[in-house]
């Protein structure tokens, strides 16, 4: 049996009774280690509570060396684990697809990740739109398909979940062109570098997607003992130190409620000033006039 | 200190390792009993498991009588349990406002919710839009403000996921007139109304949100041993027996892309017809053409 088990969010102890009774059985356990940490937990941590080896595997053992994961599980019981819930990311699909293309029983053990739990900012996961990455920009590389993306969410009044970059055993450009197999330390973008490129690619772009007004929820060390929000604009959290990883940022949507907003204001440094900034930024995304469903058929 | 606890989609042993330390530090429990239900488990069985009594809180007792449950949380230990994660519904954002404003201590245990665990579908949990709900219809109440949300959606290429409608502890109409305490059976949409209700109020409106043809994803009983996923169209599936609660349904969006589908087709009666029934989908809700910017702001 191949058992993809999330290991929620922070702690050793996030893993659930079901998934850490599948470990038990387990005769090898990888831990996927390039799309997100647990942030309270060690290797070592993780391998003294499970009372077993853990294999890291990286990028390149997942995505290219499936074959050593998948090996023998149809005899044996082979657990993947993955920080948050399995199906974070495509390369899992791509595991299980694999998995199943060979006949080898799969079970999936859930939990939670950054999807459902940024629920805990106070917003409504119903009306978060489609969610987008912040890639670290380079000299020569500012990728921002997220622009259009955010646009739209925000066009019909919803969240965006901004993921924030995190670069793990990353090779320099000198060392792969090389050929060298050293890493760049770890890397986790912060909530401020976020917020400035949120406001570089607006400015460059000019369509007002957003404006540096427009306000937001910053979540840092999410389902950790030092978990924190912060509520603000952007032009605000450009300057906002938000400590250690992990964080990921929510721009809010014109859907947001009275009650939501109660929650959010608990976290900004001026409650009233960020109650205006909502206000002002729902107005200026307030929906179009109501057209009749013919005319809107001819667009 | 109040616990917000998660438990997860299905089985007693779903709950985290760090939630069931914190259930056994505590001194009441009670569990919320009418967003969702717990698949796999009883009262009975979760008792057994906590080795505690836990008491089932209805929407009167949680929407009306906080008190109660916060009561002495700033000497004792109370856990407050939900089935999936704790930020699932508002009622439970409430409760934590509530608690704050009163000075108590309040830790959420996250866990796995069809939220996220939706993505184990195999479409990417990323280009999900804003989640919508399906309530039983009724003679007199037809209530479809989720077809706009769906047309969103669908315009900027999202999935939807939508929620079936539980009926846990209501009362007839006649019962709650006359004052009678009196509670009907649970009841659970299953995918065949669902997708009926889908077909009516589209045949009502006529305005193509989705057609008959467009592609769905049924999921039943996700996270449990039964679990069960079925592509096919919104047609096919009004005639499609998915047995026992809990359902969701996904209404696919243009956003799809080669390996979610190649995941979605093992789940398809008829791979070859549901392939082209979402290249026929996206076809028709494939992006408008590019308008420069300048244009677009003048809308």
């Amino acid at each position: 049996m191949l058992y993809l088990i999330g290991l929620g969010l922070s702690y050793t102890t996030d893993i659930t009774v079901r998934g850490l009774e599948a470990i038990k059985k387990c005769d090898r356990i990888y831990l996927e280690h390039y799309t997100s940490i647990l942030m309270a937990a060690s290797l070592e941590e993780l391998e003294q509570f499970y009372g077993k080896p853990v294999t890291l595997a990286d990028r390149e053992l997942v995505e290219s060396g499936c074959e050593e994961i998948l090996r023998d599980a149809d005899k044996q019981d082979v657990a993947f684990l993955v920080v948050g819930d399995p199906f974070g990311a495509t390369t899992h699909t791509d595991l299980v697809l694999r998995a199943k293309r060979q006949g080898l029983p799969v079970e999936v053990i859930h939990n939670a990740s950054v999807m459902n739990a940024v629920g805990s900012c106070g917003l409504q996961l119903y009306t978060f739109g489609q969610t987008v990455s912040m890639v670290f920009f380079t000299d020569s590389w500012r990728p921002d398909s997220w622009y259009n993306k955010i646009w739209e969410n925000r066009k019909i009044g919803l969240h965006t979940l901004v993921l924030l970059d995190i670069k793990v055993k990353e090779q320099s450009i000198e060392n792969m062109a090389r050929g060298r197999l050293i890493y760049e330390p770890p890397r986790y973008m912060s909530i401020s570098q976020c917020c400035e490129q949120l406001l570089e690619i607006e400015e460059t772009r000019g369509t007002k997607a957003y404006t540096p007004e427009t306000p937001v929820v910053a979540i840092s060390r999410l389902g950790s003992a030092t978990q924190e929000f912060k509520s603000g604009t952007i032009e605000e959290l450009s300057r906002y130190d938000a400590g250690e990883p992990l964080h990921s940022l929510v721009i809010l949507g014109r859907q947001c409620h009275e009650l939501e907003l109660e929650y959010l204001l608990d976290f900004a440094s001026d409650r009233e000033a960020f109650k205006q900034a909502v206000i002002k930024d729902q107005e200026y995304f307030k929906p179009a006039p109501w057209v009749p469903p013919a005319e809107e058929d001819d667009e």
